[in-house]
């Protein structure tokens, strides 16, 4: 029986069209490095501009014929993947929920997070790749974020169960922004069953301990790495085989720090390259859990209390928001008696001089439409957090339930 | 082998809080009906008060033990489930368009369209389900939202082709917003494969012709049924069956104005009631297209072209938006630079009254920042109907080079 050797590529691109520090040179670094190691198939995120990816398209039509750009939100969704065999079917999930709009210091909001899939049949064996890109960490110690951040790995770790069911062999590749250990990474393993490329590999090179975000890389914001001399590992190869399939992970590499010969990297995060084997089996394996049961209910209920910490952080700032807006309602009507006073001839004078009460008024107005606005948007978040916590409380059950 | 008997009741519930005329007095009917009946499963749409679903979860807690509200958007998605059998898992996926913001009066934009699938197993057989509500229908004639709507249709169908692939039986039942010859039900049945219960029920009592949104019911606008004296067919219920199942539809019913012995209907809709026949049978049948190929070839190059033609539309009012901004940028410069010469003394007098200069300049403001806005969100809108329209071309092409 055939037994391809695909090897994989995730890439984690980096290109922030007119933020990043000189994007075109290392879009075309990383155009001339695909092209030279002619991979299979190539997963890269944060291509923000179609522009780019057009070019790499263009540069990489010889080795990889195939490709898809996944369009998504205001910017883009930033992912693409380059392959050398044909792209059967696509389909792309949006994240519900994607960090705050008035983080613009931030910016997760605006790029639409989400997950893509592609489907591929190589001969003869269907694979269902997945790419995506979670929201990223700020600030380890006190991390608003990670709630949102679970939400997204359990709506991926869903998407992958409910999608997969018909191949053979699932990929995934992708910037987590989650370390090895965190309650994220094992929620989405043992719910998927997805196995670590780096923990498996037979042979590997590349950073110590696999980290792809290293102080070495010029791009990286040193002080963030200040407590992990080595750097971190955020960026992942998953997979898993299954039904009469075996997969295993032959080499795993990663960049260290520079393109191979050059003097600049391509990306502040190191790329991940995977030599995946891939065999038939006699037998079919029915789809398993990545985690013993015990493990895996210890694993979702640890999940589920971050989303609950969450869930009541976004229910006391619905509450702040309509407070606010409510005080600012007040003060309107309180202006408008005023005035309805001073037109009238109650007051014996003008109370206040013109400019400062009408400035005070736009003042109220601003204040009542933005709370109005965050009010409205900490409801969608406390809706969707309330949605996560029931599916993973319905899972919980299902868990118990198991004989 | 055991062959389960579903009655599948689907009910267009059009609870709108506060907007909905006898909101509670409908919702308390919907569930003396649900209870009084006692279907196997209830799927409801427009159920946009959580009040209104916790309070039918209370009422029909003997009957339907199960339960599952979709929490998605401001307002909800409006979907929710009421099962006899065990709710083993869900899964939410929301539209990527669904109108425009600005078009307050249509309001769809706000309650986040989306798709639910809730899976069961009932005596050993996998049932999907999906419940969805799509964009409707203001004006046949010259229909803006036919390219959202088509969307819609396209990402229902790719969302219940990758997620079906475990299930023996698929279920959907929504409303849909199109008649059964429009070319996004044809879109739908051809890419899915999914039979319509009233074309194939052996038995039928209502409605003429299936319809469920009629003259006769009185909350229904009767304007907008003048076209369509018998009233129109929106609501469906559809169904396959995947592997080593059989299914009928041994019945359909609909109510016809009014709720079962009253004298006012549940909802502006017809409720819509299907007795399926599932059987187990000893072959597997494969995945297969709903339509001949040469003819689904047809429908997605007609669904294609009409996602184009509003493709065209949304990069021309992108265009007419950014270039309003930048008249809006132009005039506001034109003005800095008018009071810069002013207090410079260039001018001999006051050109212009204060008051108008600066009401002027608000507007320009006010305009600068809609435009922008308003250009954004077009953008989006681009991104999302070309990512359609490529995986159209795509499935054309996989259609084309089928044996």
């Amino acid at each position: 029986s055939p037994s391809p050797r695909p090897s994989i590529l995730h890439l984690s691109g980096r290109a922030i069209r007119y933020l990043s520090k000189r994007r075109q040179e290392r879009v075309g670094l990383i155009g001339d490095a695909l092209r030279r190691d002619c991979f299979d198939l190539a997963l890269l995120q944060e291509v923000w501009s179609e522009q780019d990816y057009s070019d790499l398209k263009v540069k990489l039509g010889g080795c990889y014929p195939f490709s898809h750009y996944f369009h998504s939100g205001v910017i883009g969704s930033g992912l693409c993947i380059f392959s050398r065999f044909p792209i059967l079917d696509t389909l792309l999930y949006q994240y519900s929920l994607n960090g705050y709009p008035y983080m613009l210091q931030h910016g997760d909001w605006f790029c639409g997070k989400s997950v893509g899939l592609i489907v591929m049949k190589i001969s003869g064996i269907v694979f269902n790749v997945y790419v995506t890109h979670l929201h990223a960490e700020y600030c380890r110690d006190k991390d608003v974020y990670l709630p949102h951040r679970l939400v997204q790995a359990w709506e991926l770790a869903q998407f992958i169960r409910h999608t997969s069911q018909a191949a053979d062999v699932v990929l995934l590749g992708g910037d987590l922004n989650m370390h090895p250990e965190d309650v994220g990474i094992r929620l989405l393993r043992g719910w998927t069953g997805l196995r670590d490329a780096f923990a498996e590999a037979t042979r590997f090179e590349g950073c110590e301990d696999g980290c792809t975000l290293i102080p070495n890389n010029r791009f990286t914001v040193k002080t963030e790495l200040l407590p992990f001399p080595l750097g971190i590992r955020i960026d992942y190869i998953l997979y898993k085989a299954i039904s009469g399939v075996t997969v295993k992970c032959e080499e795993l590499k990663t960049t260290t720090g520079t393109a191979p010969g050059m003097d600049m990297p391509f990306s502040d995060h190191e790329a991940v390259m995977a030599t995946l084997h891939i065999q038939r089996q006699g037998q079919a394996v029915g789809d398993t859990l990545g985690t013993a049961e015990p493990t895996l209910v210890d694993v979702v209920t640890e999940a589920r209390t971050e989303v609950v910490v969450g869930l009541r952080a976004a229910q006391q700032q619905r509450y702040s928001m309509g407070r606010m807006a409510v005080l600012a309602l007040l003060l309107l009507l309180l202006q408008a008696a005023a005035a309805l006073g001073a037109l009238a001839g109650l007051a014996a004078g003008q109370p206040f001089p013109k400019l400062s009460f009408s400035l005070l008024a736009f003042l109220a107005i601003g204040v009542l439409l933005l709370a109005t606005s965050l009010h409205l948007f900490h409801t969608m978040e406390v809706k969707m957090l309330q949605g996560t916590e029931e599916q993973m409380r319905m899972a919980l059950r299902a868990l118990q339930e198991r004989p």
